[in-house]
């Protein structure tokens, strides 16, 4: 079908503010008599506070409040999906860098002296870093609720009966360092109460949830709690719902003016959040001809001080159900004294996929097949049973429906990105490198991934259409602009049904007092689940015009269709009447002109099945330097099915961000902990490596055809994927190059030294 | 009725903030790398604008834009509802303080200095100040589209008829000095592009209108161009859309960053707009019993320098149809070389009251009818045929429907008010005071007065509600909160419709972006029209909730109602489940739980018959010093017919204010203007005389209760109107007191001690 609108590269909606400076952060707000907060933190990983004398802060000039946990309140605050436990202020603090106390004062500089001021006596605890660890019986207890968070299990068959079929058993297990978000843009919050009514400025994900844990953490209603969600500079999960979001808010009550809280680069890295370090371990029965009869796999993952997550996406869980009739993916979220983890972009999809890719790689060297082949005979079809995104069922309590995969084209991905990268001629078989020069052994590899295309966690997204009197349109959202050109793509579709060009359109986003309801934009939620709401929403204002329009034209309304902003009969695209016919003189019932506004809104709910995954086949050229250690991607291709293409600059961008994201993951990319306290050591730019624009060529980025039954206009998902199965790609690359399978990322010219020596090439 | 909401004194939502000075007023807003606007203005009354020479003024340091009528479009600015004509800076320039050129640099220092700098050679042309003579064949010409504004007419019956039934015909000529709205807020306006958008910060009547005419004249989509509507310190017209809110928009454009534009207290009194000085002549055909036969009016009014208003309201034509079967009102609207003049608080009704009130008396004097009696006689009832209200009609060149009044109270008022005062006993009849004392005579006196309750002028207004997931609400609407307290009424009206507490419901008003079109909050549009929309979309709300709710509760959606929270089946209120049961786990049509959020809009159109107007009776008492001509105002009643009152303390509120301002307008309130060039002489608060609190003591009010057949629960209207019968009241109270009746006022202490000297009492 040919669109006119989706599908084509509109430029995105703040590109002028963003090449130009002027498009407004959290960190930009400054409002009349404005205070500025800075957070004591604890030095110790593990510790109960016996004592604080705030009386030395509180009498310096300049400091207006000083909070400690005597001035929050005892409950803990909880996020809905259950991502956090946690009090505001802690008098038992759990990682170096926990929150003990804050000051709000004039300006930045007289509150971090009046932090000097605060005098804390602490009573030190045992503490513990790893997940075996934390997992012993008789271990330290770092979370009051538990080391290990009530596990998630994902089910189906019997594991017996698939490895009594199975004729080959293959095991991995891997892990993977932390990584940080490393965002460029900065957390900040800022909060002014005005009387019973507070405002929270935020550059976030998610102002919906965040303004619903705040209301009901404090006990306010909803309609007293805006949030102004702004753009962020980037986020990949850190600008999501945090603890220090509270800070500010509690300032603010206690000094009656508004409060800034603005994180600096250090604490952003070793204070809000990071990615956890998983523990994945599988099994895989396997028949001679390759099929899979069962797969089993024990995730575990650390949850740091303060996460309480027990359910990363199970996408991996639903990606191999052809074949592999039994199953089971064990999850399990384990406290520790380190720095909260939290999901980052990819999440369990990354990691698990991690180890499954490799298994199943196991798997065919020991069949003789290709990579590819193994995979094309498995992967999950349209209509087969799924099982995972059960986070709105956990989250509910709902009993989890039958589910049915709506589409997939993976095998189009796979051989389209086999034909792209030169697959054929370039493998040589298990142990075989592409080439071996000097020094240098060149590898090909490949992986596939699957992601979730949004999740309907606590409620379906609404959507305001507000058609002007010009036709003009003003689109109102939910949804958080992540540098992803969401407010783009969404008014991309709000056009597309609408039949109105896209200049006409302007977004309205983020605002809790004046948008509708929307998800936290996580998960890749908002192409696909916020898509159809918008779609929804563009169609309930086009059914309402084509109603006026209908005794205007003398037709029935649903014989009339709008395009370019001209309402015509279906069929008769040539006679026509401007839309400002009806809109600029809005006919009514009475036959009257200058009725209402026509305002469109969102009733339909997002199906439950059946449900919308992307998928993915990466495949990526590498050089070794066996003398160096280092390695070089020299070309990468990656394929995508993620429906029907909304805007391909903007999805384009996705995949090529995303690409450069995983490459350090597998390559550089590691948060170093101190093996004594636990603490971030380092948490910047200098110290912890980003890949850089240099540092590969640009990716060639495929998008299959294919259109989603679900989505509006076909549309699923895309950004939160890509991530996933870059690691693994790369990982068998260097495989294939120097026969070392890694089970540990990154792979960093020194680990890659130490394995080369340990093998036949050193 | 009784009503859970309505008709309670809930405190003004806003409170709070304007107590602890923390409401964000148009003023308060300030923006990165904002610069600062200050205008040039001409010297002369009338003159062509030879050359502009800015060279200096751009070269002064700090100076970033500096526009003359070279930069801005040839074309007019022109309303829609026709109020004013003319450029944004003019070549030829038509009043003392007309706007040439403007600049915009980093302070106001910089900016004052610049302006020294621009230098104008003008060429002076002859001016015109006065109605006659600028009506005068051969005139000087001030308005290139004419002096004279093409007259509106209203007219029924035949004249010649209506005076040959008559038994006795009344004539009277009134005037009355031009009056400042005199606000305490000052006017500000900032704006800021970003490529093609445009921003605009503004406190404002009216939002939509300021968008509606700043895109039409920039050529923008509406969706475009977003005006953040700010509440005003107070208004009574002068923060409508103006001229000077161009300035900073052009002057944006050329320096690329954002402009505000402050006017000075003087700049308020002498640039922006006044009340016209009307020239009322009417003559009243009646008959030996005291009933009206026919009554003809022709009102001149001025419209200053770019004033282009042809219609005053005309609820004064309507008021007394019931037996006057013939009729015409003409309305005039000539151009001067003053201060540009428009609508200010009761508009034509105060000045066309002024007059018809004092022939009615001196009709009543020569039949020796009571002032009440005659009121009662004639004054017009529910179903009479009322034709007054055309501004939408000319505006949109749609045909006048017939209409009929919906609702009056008008005896009531007369009869609760004067019981109130104490008629019976203190009127001692026509020539006859209530007392003298001394020099102090003390005399008694009434008015009555109708006005429009909104017009539905260029559309109806919409409104959204939004329920969130506790059941609490966002009210999302158009209107401009001047300090009327139009937030807080529709809350009331939101609440009682749909049946949850006050508390619960927070507003969002006047961002062209998030808010559906509202047409601008004049003539007491908001509590009677804005109002049948919120009730629209509350109760579209509550049917969806409704609908919902019926599968749980097993019920026919049309049989449920909510209140307080609680839905249950009519008539079973014992028995019921909190809305939260629905709106905090949405069902769906598919029976799942977490649907969209509740979104209700209005598509009700206001009925354009019958037709909803106001009315009051007022009644003063007043001793008059005969030695110093000062005037004291002992007692005031006023008794209104406003409908069902949403709020008492905010409807008092409104009478208070009106009769305060409408006292100062009769005995002390006038701009003075120089003779020899027109400039206004007292541009501030201490030559301009306003009334102070303790100037008078606080009216006394009655509402009288009458359920209007239109509005949302019976609600009329009440600001606007209040301020129209107060002069007159007050000059027949002195007419009561000395035997003077006054046709000009205000009537200050020297022109009362003047009129002393001639007459008998001297």
């Amino acid at each position: 079908m040919k669109y006119s609108v989706i599908g084509q590269r509109v430029p995105l909606e703040d590109a002028f503010e963003k090449v130009t400076g002027s498009i407004k952060y959290a960190t930009d707000i400054k409002l009349p008599e404005m205070l500025y907060a800075k957070v004591l933190r604890s030095p110790y990983p593990h510790a109960n506070v016996v004592n604080i004398d705030t009386s030395k802060a509180e009498a310096l000039p300049g400091v207006e409040a000083v909070i400690t946990p005597d001035d929050v309140p005892e409950e803990e605050w909880l996020e809905e999906s259950f991502n956090y436990y946690g009090r505001v202020l802690h008098d038992t603090v759990r990682f170096v860098g926990d929150e003990v106390a804050a000051v709000a004062a004039i300006n930045e500089d007289v509150a971090e002296e009046a932090l000097d001021l605060i005098e804390v006596e602490y009573e030190e605890l045992p503490s513990v870093f790893t997940i075996e660890d934390a997992m012993k019986p008789g271990s330290v207890q770092v979370n009051p609720h538990g080391n290990i968070r009530q596990p998630s299990i994902v089910e189906w068959g019997n594991l017996e009966v698939g490895f009594k079929e199975a004729e080959f058993i293959f095991e991995n297990q891997t892990t993977m360092e932390s990584q940080q978000h490393a965002p460029i843009g900065l957390n900040a919050c800022i909060a002014q109460w005005e009387n019973d009514k507070l405002t929270i400025w935020v550059s976030s994900h998610t102002p919906f949830e965040i303004r619903d844990v705040v209301a009901r953490y404090l006990k306010m209603p909803l309609s007293k709690v805006r949030v102004i969600g702004l753009p962020t500079g980037g986020s990949f999960g850190l600008f999501w719902l945090n603890v220090f979001h509270f800070i500010p808010i509690f300032l603010a009550k206690k000094a009656r003016k508004p409060v800034k809280f603005e994180l600096s680069r250090q604490e952003i890295f070793a204070t809000v959040k990071r990615r956890d370090v998983p523990i994945s371990q599988v099994k895989l029965g396997v028949k001679k001809d390759g099929s899979f009869t069962v797969i089993h796999m024990k995730h575990y993952f650390d949850n740091g001080a303060y996460g309480f997550k027990s359910n990363p996406y199970e996408s991996e869980s639903d990606l191999w159900v052809r074949n592999a009739k039994h199953g089971k993916f064990e999850f399990y979220g384990v406290s520790t004294n380190l720095l909260t983890a939290g999901c980052m972009r990819g999440v369990g999809d990354m990691s698990e996929s991690f180890c499954v890719e490799q298994v199943i790689d196991k798997a065919a060297e020991k069949l003789g097949m290709s990579p590819l082949d193994i995979r094309l005979k498995n992967h999950s079809r349209a209509g087969d049973r799924v099982r995972g995104d059960m986070f709105f069922y956990l989250a509910t309590g709902l009993p989890v429906p039958e589910k049915y995969l709506s589409s997939s084209a993976l095998d189009k991905c796979i051989k389209e990105g086999a034909k792209a990268i030169g697959w054929e001629k370039k493998w040589k078989g298990w142990g075989k490198p592409v080439a071996v020069n000097g020094n240098k052994r060149r590898g090909i590899g490949m992986a596939v991934a699957s992601h979730c295309c949004g999740q309907r966690y606590l409620g379906c997204p609404s959507v305001i259409v507000k058609i002007n009197h010009d036709g003009s349109v003003n689109l109102i959202t939910g949804v958080a602009r992540l540098g992803q050109g969401v407010e783009t793509s969404q008014a991309q579709i709000c056009a597309e049904e609408l039949g109105v060009p896209i200049e006409s359109i302007k977004g309205t986003h983020g605002d809790t007092d004046s948008c509708p309801w929307n998800q936290a934009t996580v998960a890749s939620t908002c192409a696909h689940i916020t898509g159809i709401a918008t779609r929804a929403a563009a169609a309930d204002a086009k059914r309402k015009i084509c109603e006026l329009a209908a005794t205007v034209i003398g037709a029935l309304p649903e014989n009339l269709d709008i395009k370019e902003g001209k309402i015509f009969v279906k069929g008769q695209p040539r006679t026509s009447i401007p839309i400002t016919d009806i809109t600029d003189k809005i006919l009514t019932a009475d036959g009257t002109a200058y009725g209402p506004t026509i305002i469109g809104s969102s009733a339909k709910n997002i199906p439950l099945s059946p449900v919308a995954r992307m998928f993915m086949a990466h495949f990526v050229e590498v050089d070794v330097d066996t003398t160096t250690g280092k390695v070089d991607i020299i070309k990468y291709v990656a394929a995508h099915d993620s429906g029907t293409i909304i805007n391909p600059s903007i999805a384009e961008s996705q995949v090529v961000g995303g690409i450069f994201m995983g490459a350090g993951i597998a390559l550089s990319e590691r948060l170093i902990f101190d093996e004594a306290n636990g603490q971030v050591l380092n948490p910047n730019f200098v110290d912890y490596k980003l890949l850089r624009a240099y540092d590969m060529p640009v990716p060639e980025v495929i998008f299959v055809e294919n259109v989603d039954p679900v989505g509006a206009f076909g549309i699923k998902g895309i950004g939160e994927g890509v991530v996933a199965p870059v690691p693994t790609a790369i990982v068998q690359a260097i495989h294939n190059a120097t026969g070392i399978r890694f089970n540990s990322i990154p792979v960093t010219p020194e680990k890659l030294l130490n394995a080369l020596k340990n093998s036949q090439l050193s």
